[in-house]
């Protein structure tokens, strides 16, 4: 192991201004309500002041449980510019094929825009999405929380300080049972009008295939893909399972998996030529890190995060001051634009090069 | 976990008989030296009393180490039918390119034949090969050695009984740093006339592939491939590194990779709709097995084998009893076509379907 086994880079947001960012949070279903309005509660940084919801009983709840929070919107209400001096950014976590109206109306609000991953339902709306931001001269970045793990940044480090050597080739699963956790065969996942090009690769495979580009530093230049859909609900996805492989512009080489049928479980491995580095559990809340080489296995017992807190944190602090953000719309275009190409490559059959 | 906890079934080999297979061990290098040839001395039911090489210098100092060992043959000897009333049954342990003309001379004199896989270089050659077997009445096994791993057995059990309910996907990997192990640029594994289709799927992707067949009860019927070739060793083989996409009979769908440029790493794992059996490592000689099912993990310290040990025992059993093998010449064919399949794959860039 190299000398720099406690010493890495942590998420560097702290730039100590006293000043919080308000946010309007977009959609406010099971993710919102479990993960992110208590995650904004633990922050420096943030305050949730406003939702936005086609419920009204449900941003009533939320106003009634968080104090902080003033204005529950319509989404009519929030793209016709309602309560606009009460919030500086907008969080968008609806179904994939509504961001698009949801950041526009933001951008033309002048609103900072933290948007969920996958960015859109396809390549054409979320380059859309990006101009929007763009044409406004709004910050854009996408919600790529696994960026802001411990056990992940930590694992880039190694990498990059060569624990492992050269990065050879990259094992990635992420597999949920969909209807056992919503039993719905009418939910938007299900829904191409809803969720875009399919299900698992868009929910679960962006996983290993963002965490991987983000370990390795590396874009994908090449893809194949296997998909199936057996299940009747999934009827009109064709990924209830798949299987894709990426070749990284590094020349790594990676075979991937998504499933919204088989039992919960995430990994994501980066082989090297001198060892090996194994994040598992890997895209869950409790990532454990492992690293391996000379016959020798590191367990890293990382400080676990809130990672939705240290996303909001992060960018709260960098738009208040006015510096990049990172994940950018160009970065997440770049997994749209592989997501495309892997079911692309599953359709035909082909390898499907992106250039 | 099901009732069958310590219910499983080990290869059923013991038929009682106190008669011995008389082996010649075609190709005496690395694997028959240090793993075949001290396995043979601790089974019951076989004995070495030939080896076979090109070289007098190696038969003779096996001949020296092993009293059993009456006959050092070159391969001409071999061929012509010296010593035949010394063996019963012939091993062939040669590069891949050989097997052919060896197995051609032991059916020709009338043995068993125990071949090694990859059976052949191409699939051409190892249908002649399972031919000039059937032709001269001769059994035919393939000596897939991760079929007589308890863990491996013993994992088999746990899929049939539905420990991980259906399976959906597996992950494989094999890969080791071959220069490092065999610092020789022109050693036949790099060689294309010797080795077949490719170093890497050929020599260590054969395990996932395979090993997913045993396990699944299923085999391939369609596949997609990556490879590449960095190292200028490796010019003229495709496959320094490879991943490669296998779809099964039963719908289960394979994200494998194989390499002999990362460290050394073995893994196989099946995710079921209900839970995860894992072997890691998985093709090495110490096979290690975890199941996961409802958050509960459970690790077998399985009891090891001498696998080759097994294999020989088993093959000698059946053989002096006259009864069938597994795994046969149709059993180890469809792993050459696969394997042929799955770099025509990578070629083309196209799915292959084999039918």
């Amino acid at each position: 192991m190299s000398s720099s086994l406690f010493d890495y880079e942590p998420r560097d947001w702290r730039t100590g201004t006293d000043e919080r960012l308000r946010f309007a949070l977009v959609g406010i279903g099971w993710w919102t309500t479990e993960f992110v309005l208590p995650a904004i509660e633990t922050t420096e940084g943030c305050v949730t002041t406003t939702v936005v919801s086609s419920s009204n009983e449900k941003t009533g709840r939320v106003r009634r449980e968080y104090e902080t929070v003033e204005h529950g919107l319509t989404y009519e209400e929030f793209a016709d510019g309602e309560a606009l001096d009460a919030y500086d950014a907008v969080y968008v976590c609806t179904p994939n094929a509504t961001h698009l109206e949801h950041v526009e109306a933001a951008a033309e609000h002048g609103k900072a825009v933290l948007c969920e991953k996958p960015m859109e339902a396809t390549v054409e709306r979320a380059e859309r999405l990006v101009d929007a931001c763009d044409d406004a001269d709004v910050p854009l970045m996408v919600a790529y929380r696994m960026q802001t793990e411990p056990a992940v940044r930590r694992a880039r480090e190694l990498i990059r300080d060569g624990v492992v050597g050269e990065p050879v080739l990259v094992h990635g699963e992420n597999s949920q049972p969909l209807l056992e956790m919503i039993d719905d065969p009418d939910q938007w996942r299900l829904n191409p009008d809803l969720t875009g090009y399919g299900t698992s690769v868009m929910d679960l495979g962006i996983y290993p295939l963002n965490t991987a580009r983000f370990l390795l530093d590396a874009d994908p230049v090449r893809v194949q893909s296997t998909m199936d859909s057996t299940h009747e609900a999934f009827a009109d996805v064709p990924d209830q399972v798949a299987t894709f492989s990426v070749v990284f512009d590094d020349g790594t080489h990676a075979a991937c998996s998504s499933s919204q049928r088989g039992a919960d479980h995430t990994r994501l491995e980066v082989v090297g030529t001198e060892g090996r580095v194994v994040l598992e559990p890997a895209f869950h809340m409790e990532t454990q890190l492992t690293v391996e080489r000379d016959g020798e296995t590191v367990e890293f017992d990382t400080e676990g995060v809130d990672q939705m807190a240290e996303e909001f944190e992060y960018f709260a602090q960098r738009v208040l001051a006015d510096e990049p953000l990172y994940a950018d719309g160009e970065h997440g275009l770049a997994d749209m634009k592989a997501i495309a190409a892997i079911h692309e490559a599953a359709e035909s059959g082909e390898t499907v090069d992106l250039s």
